[in-house]
C-alpha cells in the first residue's frame, strides 16, 4: 500500500498538509490557559459548521461510534421508545447499540438503498399519542449505501405529529462536507467524528447538543462517565476537561474549521458535489448503477456502485490494494460483495478523482468486467472541464 | 508557555522525535491488510511491557478514564460489590465511575500520601465470605500524591482471603515506567493510556485482561457499546476493528513498545528511578517534604512536593508557567494548594530534568520560600554524576 | 497550486512519507560522532547508486548546479581545452560556465532531440593528438528535451582515440532513476543532486570522483574553496565538514539510499521504464510525438512533448497549473513554446502517473487541441495492466 | 546523543517547532508564481532584519562559507588587495578564502580574545593613498572566541582615511541576534546563513548587497556561476532562480523572519543578551573567564571559556555528549583545548540555558576541576530572576 496513492476509502480521507502540522504538536500542558485557547475555538468553529447558534459543542477522544453513545446515554433511561430506520449498515449499528443499552427500538426496515421514510416516522409520531417515544434517530448520510436522507423532512415529521421526540442525527459522513443545518432542522444531538468532513485522523467523537437535549441531560439515566456531558461541559467551564484531552486533533480541529470557514461552507459543499457528480459521471459511462435508488438520495462524500449480478464487488477492492495500491471501500452488510464503494470526501481534488476512476476501471477490466477503459475518466474529465473548480485553493 | 522548554506535568509526557513521526501518518484503509501489521505488533508489545505471556490486549480511541469504564462495565453487572481505597484523586475518581455505573463500592478511605492498605483488603475480603465482592481496584501509582502501591500485596490478600473476586489495576502512571508484573501479580484488568509510559500523545486506552476477566465478560451485565471488548476481540481476529481505529496513535504505540523493549524493560525502570531520585535529592535539599510518607511509596514516575503551611504551592505552578514556560503539576482534591507536582516520566534526562528543578527553585524563591538557588540543583548533579545512566541512548 | 496533487515536474520529485521524516531532523552536533553515522553511510550509498566501487563521493550543501562547479574547479586550470555537445538547455548551462571559468570549449552542436554524438565526439578526440582537451562534458539525461545519451559510446570514443581527457557525465537527472555505471563507463566525475532520483528537496550537490579525477585535483589550478575536494576529503576523515553541512538532507540522503538499495537497483529502473512507457503509450494515443527522436533516446524520467505548429506549449502549463492545480514543465531554450515536459520520475505510481496523463488531456481539450478524452489515459491503462508493477513497495 | 536535549553549540541552532514545519515542505513547483510568494517576502524579511532599506538580498542553496564567496568572487579581480584582521578561526578562513582566489590580503594579526583593530584598520587605510586596498574585512562575530567586534569602528576607519575600499562583513553568527545595521555601517556585502540567528537548518547562504557591492559586480573578474548575483537577479526578477532553489528552506526563512520582525529586533537582542549574561555570571560564578578580552567585545551569541592551564578544555565538550548527551563546541584554532564554547543563540530560554550550565557543571567536576555544584547554576537563576523575560513567547 502506497503512501504516495490517494485514498478512496469514505473515511478517514486524505489528511491535508496543514492538518498534519496542526495535529502533530508536542506536548502543552492541557491544565494550562493555552489549553483554552485550542479548545473554545474549536467548539465554536464545530457550532458554526453545524449551523448552529447555540448547540452546545462536546469533543471527546473517540470516534463518532462513542458520540452516538454520548446521544443515547446522557438523554435517555433504560427502557426509553426509540424510533429509528434501518437503511444501511450505520443506522443498524446504532440500533444496535440501543438496544444493548436497553432502550426500545421500533425499527422501520427501509431498503438499502433509499433515504429515511419521513412518512412513516411522521405516520409512527402521530400514533404515539402517549409520547412514549423519547427519541427519533436519522443516519443523515448512510456511509455504507452512499445515501443521503432528508432530514428536514424528519423534522417535518416531528412537527406535523406534534411530537416532542427528541431528534439525533448521525451526521458523521455528512458534517463539513455536505449541508447540515443543527438549527433550521431542530436537530437535538448531531454526531460526527474528526475523520470525514473535517479531515483529520481518527479519534474525536464531536457532538452537538442543543437546549432541549441538554435539558433531557438532567434526566436520562443511562449510566455514563467517560461520555458524561456535564462533567464536559464543568470542565470546558475552566478550560479544562474532565480526563486528558486529544489536544494535537483538538488543535487539528480548529484548524479544519478555520480552513472550512475560510473556504465558505456552500463553497466546501459545492466542491464536494462537484467531485461527487464526476464519479457520478463515471459510473454512467461504465453502465453501472449506484445502490442509492434516485438522484435525491445521491450522497456526495461517497457512491456505493452496484456491479452486475454474479460478481464479487469485493475483489475490486482487494485487487485495488494488492495490484494497485490504492483503497477503496469494500460493501458491508446486505450490500457485501454488491457494491464497491468509491469515498470522494474532504480535501479531494478532480485530479485525484480521476486516479481513482482510472484505478477502478483497470481493476474492473482485469476481473473481467465488460469496461471501456478511459470510459469513465473520460466522462468525468468532460464534466469537471465542464463546471471548473471555483478557485484553486491550497489544500494546505 | 514555549515549546522549546520541556513539560514536567505528569503525563502527557515530553514526545520523543521517532514518536512524533510515527503517530503522524498518512491515512491507510484501517480495513486493509497493512491495518493488521501495526495492531497485533502493538498488542503484542504491550503484552510484554505488562509482563504477561497471555493477556488480551485491547486498545481504544479513548483515555484510561474509557479503560476504566472497559473494565467495569465488560466484567460486572449492577449492583456488583467492588472493594477500593481512596488515597488520591484518580482512585477517588474510579470509585466515582463505579457509583455512576450503579456498583456498589465499599470504599476504604486511606489518608493521601500512603499507599493502598493490602492489610485492610485482607481483612474486609476474609470477611466477604459470601463472596460478594465481585472486584477490587487498585490504583498502582497514584499521580495525584506520587504514590506507589504494591499490587503484589494486593494479590496475598486476596489469596490469603481466598477470594476469586476480580483484581483491577489502574496503571496509567506506571506502566511502562516502574515495575508491572500482570501475571505474577495475577492481575485480572490492567488499564493504562497512551501518553505516560508509552510517551505518545493522548488518546488511547489500553487494556489488558486476563482469561478469569474474559470469563466475566460473559456475565457482565452493565450496558455497553463503544467498549466492548467481544466486538473489539471479533475485529482484531480479523485484521479490524468495530470501528474506525486511531492508525496514527496505534502505529506510534507499536513504535514505543519496540523502544521500550529495545531498551529493556528493566533498564526502563531503572531509568526512571535514576531520575526520580535526583528529583527527590533535591527535594531534601530544599528542606521541603513529598507529599508520599515513606519510601517505599515513592513513585518513580512523579513527584507530589509538599509546601509550607500557609503557602499556596498552586502558585509555583502558575508562576512558573507564566514566568518561564515550564509546567508542573497542580496539588489535586484534599491536597490542592498543598502540594505542586514534578512529572518525571517518560523520556526525559537527567539534563532535562536539572532544568526542572532549577524552575522550581526560582519559582519558589521569587515568591518568597526560603530556597537556596542551587541547591537542589547541586543536590540532584551530585546523584546523576555519581550515578551515572547505564547508557545514552537516542530517545528519538 | 494544492499539495494534494503529485508534481509532474522533471524535478524536485513528489517526496515520499519517509524521506520527509528523515529529512526533518533536531539539530544534532555536526562536530559529533553521530554525524559520522550519517555521513559514511550516505556517502557509501551514494558510491553503490552509481555503480563504482571505489568512487570517493563528495556531498556538498547545494544543488547539481554546484556539481558542475565542483568538477570544473577542481580538475582543470584556466585555458584548459574542454569537449563539449550542446544538445539542450541543461548541456548549454555546463558550456556556459565553462566559458565563464575560462575554459576553452569545443561544442559540438547537436540537434535539441538528439543524443550525444559519440561518433563526432571520436573524431575530434582522435584529431586531438596532442591530448589537449583535458576533459569531455556528457549529459547523460538533458532534462529539457527527455534525451537520454549512450554514456559507454562515449566512452567507447575516448578509448578508441586513445585519448586520456576525462570524462564528466551530468547525471543529475539520470543517477537513482536510470541505469548508471561509473566504473564500467570509466567516468571520472559524476554530478546529481538531492532532488531527483533521490527524490528529496534539494539542496546537495552529490559528485562522484575517480582515482583519476582525484588525481588531477593536484594539478587543477582553478580557484575553489566551498568546492574544494581536498578540503572536503579532509573533514570526512576526521568525520567531519569543512563547514556547517546540511544534517537533515544527508540524513535523508542515506534513507533514500537505503530504500532505492532495498528495492534493488534494476528494479528501480525497471519502474521508472514501466511508469515513463504509459506516459509514452499516452503520447502516442493523442497523436502528439516526442521531442526524443527515437527510442533509444528517450528518456525515462522525463517526456518532452511537442505539440502541433502554432500553439503554445507554455499554455498547457500555465492551465494545468491554473485551473487544475498540476505541474508539469515548460519548454526550455530552443524548444521554449514547443513541447511540455511530464517529469516522471521518483516515488510515482501508475495510478499518479494516469491522473498526471488526465489532467494534460484535459488541459489540451480545454486549449482547443484535437484530443479524445480519455485517450491517452486508456493507452496508459492497458500498458500498466498488461505490465503489472513488480511488487507494489510501500513508498514511504 | 539524545534529541530530547537542547544543543548548546553556537549554530546550528535549536530550531523552533513553527519552522521546523515551514521547512517540512511539499514539494511545489519553483518555476511557478507560488514560489515567487516565498521568494520575495523572504528576501524582504532579511532586509528588514539587516536594518537595511535597499539592500540587494541574495540567497543561496550553500552556508555562510558560500556567502564569503559570494562576496568575493562577484565585486573582486584576481590580484586585488584586500584588508583583514585574523582574530579568530572564522577570519583566518575567510582570509585563506582570498588567498586561495588569487586576491592579496593585508593580515592585521590580532590576538585571539581581541575585537577587530579599528585604529590599525585606520592606518593602514590612511596609507593607502592609492586606494589599492578594494575590500576590507569585517568578522563582526567571531564564533571561534565568542568576539564581538565594532563594525561602526570599522566604517568610521574607512570614513576617517576617505578610503573607497568596500566593507565585507561577516554577520554569520550575529545577524538576527545581535544589532546589526546595514545602511548606518555602511556595509557593502553582509553574509550569513540560514542556521544561526534564523534558527534553520544549516543550507542557506544569505548575502545583502549595497548599491555600491552591485556597482563593483560588474567590473569584478573572478570566475563565478553558482554564486554569480547577476543570474541570482535575473531569476528573482521574473520570480525565479538560475537553479534549483531549496525551496523548504526559504519557506523556513520566510517563516523565520515574521517571527523575528513580531518580536521586534530590539527585542530579540535583548533576548540574546539576558541569556548570554547567565550563561557569563556563571563563569563568573566558576571563577573562570571568557576567552573575549573585555565586556565590549562579549559576544551575545556565543561564549567562549578558559579553562584552567594544563587542562584539555575538549574533553568537557567530549564528556558532556558521551555522558550527558549534550553538545557544547569545541575551542577551534589557537584555542583549541584551551576553551570550550556555551553557544546561546536562537530560540533557547533561560531554563534551557540553566540546564547546559548545570552541564557543564557536571562535567567540569566529573573531570577534577574545582567546581562547586550549583554554583553557577545559582548565579544565572539569580541574574534571569532579576531580569525576567520581556514576555513569554511561544516560541514555536
Amino acid at each position: 500500500m502506497s503512501f504516495q496513492n490517494p485514498v478512496f476509502i469514505p473515511g478517514p480521507t486524505n489528511i491535508p498538509e496543514s492538518l498534519r502540522k496542526a495535529c502533530d504538536m508536542p506536548t502543552i500542558d492541557h491544565r494550562s490557559p493555552l489549553f483554552g485557547q485550542i479548545l473554545h475555538p474549536a467548539r465554536d468553529g464545530v457550532r458554526t459548521v453545524l449551523k448552529s447558534s447555540s448547540a452546545e459543542v462536546f469533543i471527546f477522544p473517540a470516534t463518532g461510534t462513542g458520540g452516538w453513545e454520548t446521544a443515547l446515554t446522557n438523554c435517555l433511561s433504560a427502557g426509553d421508545k426509540i424510533l429509528a430506520a434501518r437503511n444501511g449498515m450505520f443506522s443498524h449499528r446504532w440500533i444496535d447499540m440501543c438496544q444493548r443499552h436497553g432502550l426500545d427500538v421500533q425499527v422501520v426496515e427501509t431498503a438499502w438503498g433509499q433515504g429515511l421514510p419521513a412518512d412513516r416516522y411522521e405516520e409512527i409520531l402521530t400514533a404515539d399519542k402517549g409520547h412514549e417515544i423519547k427519541a427519533v434517530l436519522a443516519t443523515h448520510n448512510e456511509t455504507a449505501t452512499g445515501v443521503k436522507s432528508d432530514i428536514a423532512a424528519v423534522r417535518r415529521a416531528l412537527d406535523a405529529a406534534g411530537h416532542p421526540a427528541l431528534l439525533f442525527v448521525d451526521g458523521v459522513s455528512s458534517i463539513g462536507s455536505m449541508d447540515f443545518r443543527f438549527d433550521e432542522w431542530g436537530v437535538d444531538v448531531a454526531v460526527t467524528g474528526s475523520q470525514k468532513g473535517f479531515m483529520l485522523p481518527a479519534g474525536l467523537a464531536i457532538v452537538g447538543f442543543s437546549a432541549k437535549a441538554m435539558e433531557a441531560t438532567k434526566t436520562g439515566t443511562l449510566p455514563r462517565t467517560f461520555y458524561d456531558v456535564h462533567d464536559m461541559a464543568k470542565g470546558y467551564a475552566a478550560n479544562a476537561y474532565p480526563y486528558t484531552p486529544a489536544v494535537g486533533l483538538m488543535n487539528g480541529l480548529n484548524e479544519a474549521c478555520t480552513m472550512l470557514l475560510n473556504e465558505g461552507l456552500e463553497n466546501v459543499f459545492a466542491r464536494h458535489t462537484r467531485i461527487a457528480e464526476g464519479v457520478r459521471k463515471a459510473v454512467v459511462a461504465w453502465g453501472l448503477e449506484l445502490c442509492a435508488v434516485s438522484p435525491e438520495v445521491y450522497s456526495d462524500t461517497v457512491s456505493a456502485i452496484r456491479t452486475p449480478e454474479g460478481f464479487n464487488a469485493t475483489d475490486i477492492v482487494t485487487h485495488a490494494a494488492n495490484t494497485y495500491g490504492v483503497a477503496f471501500g469494500v460493501g458491508l452488510g446486505e450490500v457485501a460483495g454488491k457494491v464497491f464503494r468509491i469515498g470522494h470526501l474532504g480535501s479531494l481534488t478532480d485530479v485525484m478523482t480521476l486516479s481513482g476512476i482510472a484505478t477502478a476501471e483497470m481493476c474492473m477490466a482485469d476481473l473481467g468486467l465488460e469496461i471501456t477503459l478511459g470510459s469513465g475518466v473520460a466522462a468525468a474529465q468532460e464534466y469537471y472541464r465542464a463546471n471548473p473548480a471555483a478557485a484553486l485553493k491550497a489544500a494546505a
